[in-house]
């Protein structure tokens, strides 16, 4: 655990300029506007350790796959999100000297992420022997015009004499991915040109070797200003504007920057895409900075107005969540349905790709009740679109039916490492339980009917020539897999995989008689086929524990020397990063949630007595080193009233990278992740349940917190839940009367 | 199955240039004198495609690791041996026009091997315009002087006109492997200069980061001819002489080339090497070609005598054990105890490092037959000077005593695949095994009592360390291991490795009562150690079936989808080509021996009905996709009295590389598994067993040929055994008298 920022409920703010944690700084210091986004790094150069992200939703290269040894069907690039070129490049000049934070003398730093409208403002004083200037910096990804970048600068002179400023305005095509498989740079400019106040660079990414569309984007940058304009430079791969100005003793300054920023995702003809540039900079450049910033706080605030989670008495918590939110939403907000959620959102290049069964599994949920029914369709669409490729990586794999990547961008599997790649198949089952999440959630069958019953017949195809009869057991089994548990590799019958399998094939037969007879003709289903599912049904095979009442994790699970993680030795956690990987699958130690994932997923249709002994048996095993698993173990603890336990789990999802828990927020934020607090407090405070189309909650206080509220959206309404020590209240704030359940008991919502 | 060459008994000849199956034709024409060797490649430059290789034994370089995804503990570099300098280099030059055999008019080509000398002639004429000229090229390198390369040309004009030649001979330090992980070239030039009639070079490998020494290479080339010196030429990294002469029409002309190659790994000091390279190039240099070339011959007829297996009436048989026999010869004869037998020998690049288990496993035992003992006593020393390398891996991955690596130069592991490095532990089990089976075959304790008794207790603390105990089951096991079958990973209690596990236990415990109390003392054993020991070894898992009567390959393997081999559809083998690598891990097929290298370990141990039940029920499901599998399965067949299926399985091995059988051939030659005919031949068809100090034999002619003959050497004796129709005869050529079993008829040899 690593705290670096202040506690505060709506500011990420610190007053050091930690040049040890720069990296760190820089992940938490994120933002976003769904459309792109970009670290916390700073505009000008900065020789001190840096991590420079800046990253455009949806453009993307993909890198060759290296590998110490191939195997067959190992894809042949990874997708990498690239560093888009750099149009937040600002340098200062004091009196002809580069302004370097890392050097320089500084004083008075403040770094501040105002949540609440998501501008990043940086405040420091720089002493150059006798000048002594004040700055502080605002920027921020506008999302009333996604285009647009905003930087502005006000600078006072705190020094008895005049001080000469100058500010170099650039647009660099010359960025690199620090994790470049060949360390190549993916840009090539195509058009730029200047003049003294403005300046475009338009670049391309270079071709590559595997029928992956190459990605135009156009920057124009223009200036606001008193400043002169001195002159303006250039070289192959950047433009410039230079500003200079005197500012007398105790004088002030101010300059401002706006970058606009297409692509050719939205035009992609190259005329097109520069008309387009100059029209949008037109536009965007006629609204004064005031506009601008009104603007950007009217969109968070009503985001907020939908979204927020209000904590009282526990300020580390509600910054917790807020921050989840926040950083969520700036990720992804449900506009452009050909984006999904990268795990790092715009805030680190590490892990690559777009999209993970993250988004599935955890994000769904979150935004199932936070936005409108359309955002989640379009994450289930997007599934859709790329059956093409899900198709292509089970024919890889030499097997029927779609097969949905570990990561993508386009539907193609861009991971490279078998035991996951073509051993974590489990994925493809919550490819299915979203569409099942979806349709129970928001009672809308016409997605299921139209594009989700190809989906689940795709995937059911899959898993009937995944599976195997065992002829000595006479049952049908899975074996080779890894789980979600991924610190068990090439394991035989993982329950989570079988159970949701065998799940599928049910819901997809169940479904397939909702569905047009054009429909099930275009679906090209037999007779035999359906029996074979129904067999696969009746016959399939779930390890389980008869005596210790629970579902085993995998076959021989438990011939394991099995121990709780207390008895793990003293600094060997994580053990991710203390043991060699054969010590880590032998050990009994889980790594995220594995058979409890399944029990939530289908939380309604376990008794309590399963839910327990099953969370008993794991819990105490699990180490917790992914992301995605406090929030499952809070969710469930909470529904077992272990409220202690909720509440440590809750408090390790909500404050992640807060707190670098995982040690690992050096390389961004873990976006996906981010919904698990949302989770923990709604599904696990509140219990809020959804069955049979009804609403239910089982609201408790942590004995920590005085009180929380949190507002979802549900078929057409919007309601407000409080809870607080004498109970809970819901409100119906929008929509059409409505029954819900609280506390097992039913309530008419008016 | 791809057969390039003539069926001969003794040499391995083809009249054809199969500019397509190059690469193929310069594995298969590969030459070495243990010190070093090269591929069948053309000393003059081949603008077709070709793989240059050049190697030395025991000069190499720590190429930094490649992997897609880094795992804790993985090694930090991966051993290759490098491609030495290139001293056979000598282009042709005729009236001024390169040699070039890709693009020339030729005719009456012929390459031809004789294994009774290792001699390798080129034979070609070739046309340009009017001209037409005949050459024969021999090469070898000396088995008396091992530093000596020697390549003669001898030229004849075919044509009624005069025509000028001219050799260009040099030494070249521009050479690189093509498998660099990150295309760098290894040598860089110390010294070099060259006078009218030779020249030479020293070259040292790269600095490196891992505390890997480097090493120097010098060479001295001299030449022998009557043909005038015409210049000399360099650049940085080569040095070469210049030979012409007009040959009158009909006239013939001779060149002669002698490379003395030196290195570092016996003159460290740079002044005291070059000294060293003087001095022999000058004695080398004094002897006459025909002398060399005697030499020679008697070197290989001695070692012809000792080791060579005749067969009437399978000219196809023939040739492939003596290919097989004579490729081994030019890797390892045992001189240079620092040295091992690579995978590849001198023939190829691929894989790198020196050793591997196949050393233990399958070459010990030939070489205790083959060879004075001190040879495999020299191998067994190998590996207790790299018991440091040993204990390093093992801590690695936080485990006791020693883990022998999987492939090596020192000691420590370079290969990086987690379930390969970290999981293929049987290897540690053969180490040992090796032991025992040198001091069961020789009756000499000394070896196990002052050495060998360290590298056991070692491997014991590993396997003692590496099980845990199922309270379950209340037995040990060892989880998350790969057999030698590498078609499954990480699997559970493979039975071979917990039952080599078990017996190491047991051996070291049974030697270490031979030892003596200061060599006790030395090892620190205490009683509790022994005890648990012992106790491991009562309560070790064994998985068996019962019902079928056979030990079960790991657990759960009863489950798999088991079908036959030949229930694999046409077109998809060999598996590993065509399967992805789920595919082959969930399926029942076995690449080679596993729960079958167990039993003919023991051979002894194990009862005519355990042997056929296993057989029966693992062969059908192996598809021999490792070139060690063929002869395990030949001598089990031969024990079960399958005659027909040893035959085959003896084809398989004795013909690997000649016929191409994996596929792979191209690569180089598979040296390591090339013990695998002899094996099946001498404890195959002539069923040799070594029990109680006894050797016995119980043999059967293969129906396809007429007779068989083949020599051993046992405790001091040189016995000839004859095997026909008729029957058999043991005599014994040298040595005191002795008692064996022929047929379990007791036998007195005099």
């Amino acid at each position: 655990m690593q705290r670096i920022f202040e506690i505060d409920p709506w500011k990420i703010v610190t007053h050091k300029l930690d040049k040890e944690n720069k990296r760190l700084q820089e992940s938490m210091t994120s933002i976003g506007n769904g459309y792109m986004g970009m670290r916390g790094m700073f505009e000008e150069d900065y020789s001190g350790d840096t991590l420079h992200g800046l990253y455009i939703g949806g453009i993307w290269y993909p890198d060759k796959t290296v590998v110490g040894w191939w195997k067959n069907g190992y894809p042949k690039y990874f997708g990498k999100v690239i560093n888009a070129i750099n149009f937040a490049k600002t340098n200062i000049l004091i009196d002809g000297e580069k302004v370097d934070l890392a050097k320089d003398n500084i004083s008075d730093f403040e770094i501040s992420l105002d949540m609440k409208n998501g501008i990043l403002t940086r405040k420091f004083t720089i002493t150059k022997g006798d000048k002594k200037l004040a700055f502080t910096i605002d920027r921020f990804v506008s999302i009333a015009d996604k285009q647009l970048f905003e930087l502005s600068y006000h600078v006072e002179n705190l020094s008895d004499a005049p001080v000469k400023v100058e500010f170099v305005s650039a647009i660099d095509a010359d960025v690199a991915n620090e994790d470049s498989n060949y360390d190549e740079k993916f840009w090539e400019v195509q058009d730029k040109n200047q003049s003294e106040n403005d300046a475009y660079l338009i670049a391309k990414t270079k071709p590559n070797n595997y029928d992956v569309p190459q990605f135009t984007v156009g920057v124009k940058i223009e200036h606001h200003t008193d400043m002169d304009t001195q002159s303006e430079s250039e070289n192959d791969l950047m433009v410039s504007n230079h500003f200079t100005k005197e500012i007398s003793a105790k004088g002030e300054l101010s300059f401002e920057k706006r970058a606009t920023v297409v692509t050719s995702r939205a035009y992609d003809d190259p005329a097109t895409l520069k008309a387009a540039m100059e029209t949008l900079s037109t536009k965007i450049n006629a609204k004064s900075l005031d506009t601008l910033v009104k603007e950007q706080e009217q969109g968070w605030a009503d985001r907020w107005e939908m979204a927020d989670v209000e904590i009282s008495g526990d300020d580390a918590a509600q910054q917790g969540i807020r921050f989840n939110l926040f950083q969520l939403f700036s990720t992804f907000y449900g506009e452009d349905k050909r984006l999904n959620i990268g795990p790092k959102g715009f805030t680190g290049e590490k892990y690559g790709g777009a999209t993970y069964w993250d988004t599935e599994g955890f994000a769904v949920p979150l935004y199932l009740s936070l936005a409108d029914q359309e955002v989640t369709r379009n994450l289930l669409e997007y599934r859709f679109n790329q059956l093409p490729g899900a198709f292509h990586n089970a024919r890889e794999q030499g097997l029927k039916g779609a097969l949905y990547p570990m990561v993508t961008f386009n539907g193609i599997e861009n991971h490279n490492e078998w035991e996951i790649t073509f051993e974590e198949i489990h994925r493809n089952g919550t490819i299915a339980y979203a569409i099942y999440n979806y349709t129970r959630y928001t009672g809308d069958e016409s997605y299921l009917k139209s594009k989700g019953i190809d989906v689940l017949t795709a995937i059911s195809r899959f898993w009937a020539d995944r599976v195997h009869f065992s002829e000595r057991k006479q049952q049908y089994m899975i074996h080779g897999v890894t789980g979600p548990n991924e610190y068990e590799n090439n394991i035989n019958n993982n329950w989570y995989t079988n159970f949701l399998a065998r799940w599928t094939l049910e819901y997809t037969l169940e479904s397939l008689k909702k569905v047009s007879s054009s429909k099930m003709n275009d679906l090209a289903i037999e007779q035999s086929e359906l029996d074979k599912w129904q067999d696969i049904i009746d016959r399939m095979y779930l390890p389980e524990d008869k005596d210790l009442g629970i579902f085993l994790q995998q076959d021989g699970f438990l011939d394991k020397d099995i121990k709780p993680v207390s008895a793990i030795p003293e600094g060997q956690r994580p053990i991710n990063q203390n043991w060699s990987w054969d010590h880590i699958l032998r050990s009994p130690y889980i790594k995220q949630a594995d058979v409890l994932q399944g029990i939530w997923y289908f939380i309604n249709d376990f008794t309590p007595e399963q839910k327990k002994r099953n969370f008993d048996f794991y819990e105490p095993l699990t180490v917790h080193e992914s992301s995605l698993s406090a929030s499952v173990h809070a969710i469930l603890a909470a529904d077992l009233h272990y409220e202690d336990k909720a509440v440590e789990m809750y408090a390790r999802t909500a404050r992640l990278d807060l707190d670098n828990y995982n040690n690992d927020t050096v390389d961004g934020l873990h976006i996906t992740s981010m919904t698990g607090s949302w989770l923990a407090i709604v599904q696990g405070f509140a219990g809020m349940r959804v069955q049979d189309g009804m609403l239910s909650f089982k609201p408790f206080v942590p004995k920590q917190w005085g009180s929380y509220k949190f507002h979802v959206n549900f078929r057409g309404r919007l309601l407000k839940i409080t809870v607080d020590r004498d109970g809970s209240r819901i409100d119906l704030l929008k929509g059409e009367p409505m029954v819900i359940k609280l506390n097992d008991q039913e309530l008419e919502l008016k």
